[in-house]
């Protein structure tokens, strides 16, 4: 999407040496946009681990550039040597975030597809075509959830336009924008493009449909305020930033038209784990009629599951960020501690929202409803 | 309540000079206990607007201390004078914060009271009594909130003992110690002493009843985090702080017994204004069998609504507030920015929970059902 009024992916080739990516290292964002080059495959492990990069379409990107990396380099030593190198590689790759599932799916993938090289040219050359397809595959998953969630909105849009073309009859955008809830950043940023939750609202806002976002800060990391607000705004998207407890007041006034939010991992029954507060969010939604979506890739559902409350393990991240907050101060970021330093704090990173609290899925290939029929109603071939 | 192991309220009569006042200046916690002292009306007034002091029963105690440092410093002047003095103070200090209604009845109840003096002398000595009538009738309530509210906590447990017992037949702590979750704070901080919401936790914590505090860090102003962790930790109470969103997640894993939180302001019909986020917390506790409290020195009912979604105002404050957060940076409390600066944030205040998701209101005259009729059962005095 737009930084500026230029295009950019959050991950791609150096334009005049294919032998380096370029990453927007995220760490600085809001308050400085900074571009990475990556030479190596170290680099790049150090880029994942430390969060220059984030987000689950993404992190698979880079470990597939990343595997690249390691090609060009591998390619330059004796034959029999190159594979040696290449699943070190792709083991370093792998240690830096042990629990991203897409991580492992791209470095496997780029294991299998330059096997079928001869020589180290062949190699690499495939290795490039692979990092392509991968960072291509999950923009246009996410382009086409773009497509799907607008339909909706245009439905959702429609709907209230009608309600108000009642009292008054002068046009389409009676009723003013339409009012959409997200929580945390399942944005552009968090893939190569589009972004997850954020594609419908892309997807509206570039067609001339007129799209307001409530923000929730998302504490304790802050990745609506710092990346979701950011994102928007360098896309000209109106938005507003509030505390993740203003949700429940803003849907019991009537100013949330729908809630859509990303996950990190959706079970086969349409239970949905994404960042904490989220279950909070789908509640409100239920008590107040608003409807409620999550927006993702079917690369985030996990087939084996059925429970997500019992079956999806809820990472503990430190207290600190709990206890702590970070931002811009006098030219520089810096962490402030906001509690007492002797209070003892719990970080929980997601919840699980129950399938029944979901009005529907947004997928590359289509909207369904939370459950497992409809599930695999749409993707068949996961039927055991 | 204790800060370290001595007994503190918030505000009192300096000992060995009765003429200067002495208040924590909690603009400082959690990071420093400052005590300040206060020796004109004109200081008070400062102490009120700028919230070296706040919460409902602090402002009030405040007011009520005010106008007696203002009637000090009439009974130096000619006899004549004496009363258009008291009305320039009790004009300046209700002009500090609009809204609070605890702070003009302090301030009519001294007016009311120092006429009653038939010389300056005689006026002074009303003034002091009424003052610490104000303070010491605030302390009394919260610490009859804090007994009846015991009890409940105490039913509370003795069913989670049971339902341990069944399986653990040892003895009356089974289950280990009662889960209660607050929001924002109504501890003693925001009276003269006991708090309303956190009167129960002191009440079973001194009797020796195991109890444990959620403290929701209460964003955007961290009221949480940084008053409610704090006053607990002093007075010894175990405690753990989290995001706001993390209530929902909580509550769903059995990890809160029971949810008690303040309110500014309750209508007749049980309807709840309180901190943004009440409303969220409430709704989940209704979702998975939590009992929801709200704890009310009876000053806080409005007698005259009905409808608190309709007639309760919503004060929306500064946005800087959510776009920000301020702590302790090297030696300093400093306001870091953590949104983009271009960005436009909202901030509501205060939300409203109805009637129907609260399980009961603690006042100072016993527990009762947030409905009209239980409500006036209890205050009879007040039926039209």
């Amino acid at each position: 999407m737009n930084v500026g009024s230029q295009h950019f992916r959050t991950i791609w080739l150096k334009p005049d040496d294919e032998t380096v990516v370029q990453l927007i290292d995220q760490r600085f964002l809001p308050h400085r946009f900074v571009i990475e080059e990556v030479g190596t495959v170290e680099q790049m492990a150090t880029a994942i681990r430390d969060m220059h990069v984030r987000g689950a379409g993404l992190i698979g990107a880079s470990a597939g550039y990343g595997m690249y990396l390691a090609a060009v380099k591998a390619a330059a030593r004796p034959a029999g040597e190159i594979d040696e190198h290449l699943s070190r590689a792709a083991a370093q790759l792998k240690a830096t975030r042990p629990t991203a599932v897409n991580l492992s799916w791209a470095i496997e993938r780029q294991l299998r597809n330059i096997a079928k090289g001869t020589n180290a040219k062949e190699k690499v050359a495939l290795a490039l075509r692979t990092a392509r397809s991968i960072a291509d595959e999950d923009a246009d998953h996410c382009r086409m959830i773009g497509q799907h969630g607008f339909e909706l909105i245009r439905q959702i849009a429609r709907k209230k336009a009608g309600k108000f073309a009642a009292v008054n009859p002068s046009g389409r955008t009676a009723g003013g924008p339409i009012n959409v809830l997200t929580h945390c950043n399942a944005g552009w940023l968090a893939f190569v493009d589009h972004g997850s939750a954020t594609a419908p609202i892309y997807a509206s806002h570039d067609r001339g449909l007129p799209v307001h976002v409530w923000v929730a800060e998302t504490r304790p990391r802050n990745q609506g305020s710092k990346l979701t607000a950011w994102e928007l705004g360098q896309h000209g998207v109106p938005h507003t930033i509030v505390a993740d407890s203003a949700a429940g007041h803003l849907m019991q006034r009537g100013a949330v038209d729908l809630v859509i939010v990303g996950t990190d991992r959706t079970t086969i029954t349409g239970d949905v784990a994404n960042k904490i507060g989220t279950y909070l969010k789908a509640l409100a939604a239920k008590a107040n009629d608003v409807p409620f979506y999550v927006a993702l890739p079917s690369s985030s559902f996990d087939w084996k599951l059925r429970d997500g409350l019992k079956e999806i393990p809820i990472e503990q991240r430190s207290p600190e960020e709990v206890k702590k907050a970070d931002g811009w101060f006098e030219g520089q970021m810096v962490e402030v501690r906001v509690a007492p330093q002797e209070s003892p704090a719990t970080n929980y990173g997601f919840d699980v929202t129950p399938g029944y609290l979901v009005t529907g899925l947004i997928t590359e290939r289509g909207v369904c409803e939370a459950n497992e029929k409809s599930i695999r109603a749409l993707f068949p071939e996961q039927m055991r």
